[in-house]
Parts: C-alpha cells; structure tokens; sequence
C-alpha cells in the first residue's frame, strides 16, 4: 500500500538550476538536487523534458545550481518555478553572473552557487536526471540561512509547479483553506493576493487562460483565502 | 574555483536505507535520498560501493528508506551510521518489520517509511546510483519533524561517515573546538563523551583500533572537546 503523505516527509532545499549561454539562457526551480559521490564532487539534478531548460542543458553540457536562502522572494521564486522560458526570458531583470562553462548562474536571492559540466544523462521516462561533475562553486553569503521545501511550503506556503518530481495534489491545500474569507484569492507561486472586492470582476469569473500579474502563474494556482 | 563551503548549503534529511531479507539484512545511514519523478514515483538513493547493504540492494534489488525524526537517537545513528554490518547484525535489538519485498525497514526513530524495488543501476565510481519504483510507504508519527541534516550536524554535532556522498572534512571542526578543555574527547556518531581525567588512559593514548563503547565508531570519529 503506498500512503502518500509519507513522500512528503523527505528533506529537500530549494535551488534555481540555469543553462545555456549569454545568448540563449534559462533555468527553472528545482528541489532535487543532491550530491552523489564526494571523489569527484558528482551532483545528480533532475529536470522535467517538458522544461525548456532540460533541452538546454542537453545541448550544452553544463548546467549551475544556485540555493535559494529564507529571504529569496516569492517573485523570483514565481518567474522561475511557475513559467516557461521558452516564449518569456526570465534571465531579463535579474541578478546573473555566467560562469567558466559559460551557463548562467542566478545570485539574487541566492546564498552560494555549483557549477557543474554533465557527465552523464539518465532517461527516467519523463525526467532526465543530468549527472553533473562539479567545476566551480561560491559562497555568496555567509549569513543567511538556507531555503527548505518544508520553510517553502509551510511558511512562504508555495507548492510545487507542474513539472516538479515531487508535485502534490492541490485538493489537499484547497480544503484546509475554505474556512477563511470566501472572496479573496491567493497565488501559491508569489504570494500575490487577488481582492475580488476590489476589482472589476471576481475571481470565480476571471477567464481561464488570466494569469497572476505578478509571477506569471496560472489561474488554477490560486487557492481562495 | 571550487570552494567546499558551498556543498554544507544543499539542504538533506537523514534516512535508514536498509535491503536484504530476514536471513540477511543489513542498513545504513543516508542523506542522499530523493525523488526523481511522480508519474511513476521513483526515487534515487546514491550507496557507496563498499557499504555492504550496497551488494544486498544489488542482490535483492529492493531496498527501504526510513526517514529518521529529530527525536531519533544517536545510538541509533551511530550503530548503523558508523559501523559496517559485514561483522555485525545493526539489525538485533533494532525494531525491524519486513516489507512487501522482503526487505528490512527499521521503525525505531523513524516517521515514515518507504520500500522500493530497483528498475535501474548506474555505476558512479566510488558510488552506486540505484533508482527505485515506490511500491509501499507508510507515515509512522503524524506529529514528530523529519531530521534534516543540517539538524543532525549543527544540533546534534554529527558529522558524515567516510562513505558518504556529502564526507566533511574533520580538520574544519577540530579547529573550532579547539578553545574548550583539552582532555575530553566526544564521539561525532553518537555524542558519548570521554573523560580522560576519569580514565586509566587519556584519550590520546588509546590505541589506534580502539572503539566508541556505545556505538563503536573508531577512534579518529572522535573529537577534542
């Protein structure tokens, strides 16, 4: 019998996984990365085919990992996690160094960054887990403290996108929330919060294809408050 | 560059994987567990090739993971953390139950369990990369918090077996221990503390495959207070 909830006990952090070039760059959240031999420094990510990103770091070979601390803000978080780079450059209007394999590497909202060159490519069906060897790598602040998919989910309340391998069922978040105010909606991506009082149509009537004018999620990743 | 600081940022829980069958059944302590895609949910745990639960998840090709709780002892974490099973049953006096596929998965500390059977294999060198299809989980404890490894190290003082993905250097945290008492001598496994002055033999002194007496971790796990 397999129970759900037990998959949710995991520990994973939060990180912005870049690639490409100067020209043609994008990354995307991610919670699975990890270290996977210490003798080179090997890290495993696992990507989304459907991620523009995981066809760039396909063509490229090399892809960065930057972890996200407390204090990210839920709008960069939205930008990466909850749209696609492949008609919006998400590069644009943020923090970005390019490191020695000349991918990306994302700083804002960032406590160190890995660079990596992938090594090896695992077809999972519908994720491809990049192997990756370790090239470069910087602690960009000292002080903060890390971002946890716990923290993510249980104080910023964000949840994971589409794609993610460990996407969890909305219904579950939806329930909890249906005692509060029936008007007013939240964006699980950024925060954002929609005041159907203040606004010309309510929530319930926006049409489908409306997206959060902050981060660019989708309708359907607004829960009512 | 490469700076090691920036690997302590990635964030980790601390499992049990344990493999084998009721005859033979052995387990170790892991922090590189996590789930690679949802549809179906496969999970990768990274097991070092001289684990002897490495050749047990090759033989039996299943495996368990328990998740460890913050309240999990470290008798527990330095029993199956730091000693090798080729000479030892971790098993005995360890509460154990037997799963769908045979395998062993450890109850004691834990708040949830999870039982895969392996569809692949990839070979990382020093490690092994096996990615299990989930065929069982179960939440033990509603109410206790996954132990991260961040927890583990900076509450509970551990560090990582030599066999770990993610082996600290020791040399890092002897030099910050270095202001206290001279004489006593804590293990990292499981916190037991040895108080040269009440000892026939100071610590330094003791032979060099002398043994943690509670958890048997060897003598250079342990460091000066």
């Amino acid at each position: 019998m397999i129970d759900f909830k037990a998959l949710f006990k995991i520990s994973y952090g939060l990180y912005i996984v870049c690639s490409g070039n100067k020209t043609k760059g994008n990354g995307f959240v991610s919670n699975t990365v990890f270290q996977i031999t210490s003798e080179p420094a090997q890290f495993a990510a696992s990507c989304n085919k459907d991620n523009y990103t995981c066809d760039l770091i396909s063509r490229s070979g090399n892809f960065s990992v930057s972890i996200l601390h407390q204090e990210a803000s839920s709008e960069l978080i939205g930008k990466f996690g909850f749209r696609s780079g492949k008609d919006f450059n998400k590069l644009e209007n943020t923090t970005v160094k390019y490191g020695q394999t000349g991918a990306p590497i994302v700083t804002d909202g960032s406590i160190a960054y890995l660079e990596f060159k992938v090594v090896e490519k695992i077809d999972l069906g519908s994720h491809i887990l990049f192997i990756g060897e370790l090239v470069n790598s910087q602690v960009l602040d000292e002080d903060k403290v890390p971002l946890t998919y716990a923290h993510y989910r249980d104080v910023k309340k964000g949840i994971a996108p589409k794609n993610a391998p460990t996407f969890i069922d909305k219904s579950k978040l939806e329930a909890k929330a249906e005692t509060k105010s029936p008007d007013n909606y939240k964006c699980l991506a950024c925060g954002y919060i929609y005041e159907s009082d203040n606004e010309d149509i309510p929530f319930e009537d926006l049409p489908d294809d409306w997206t959060c004018p902050i981060c660019g999620a989708e309708k359907e990743d607004f829960i009512k408050m």
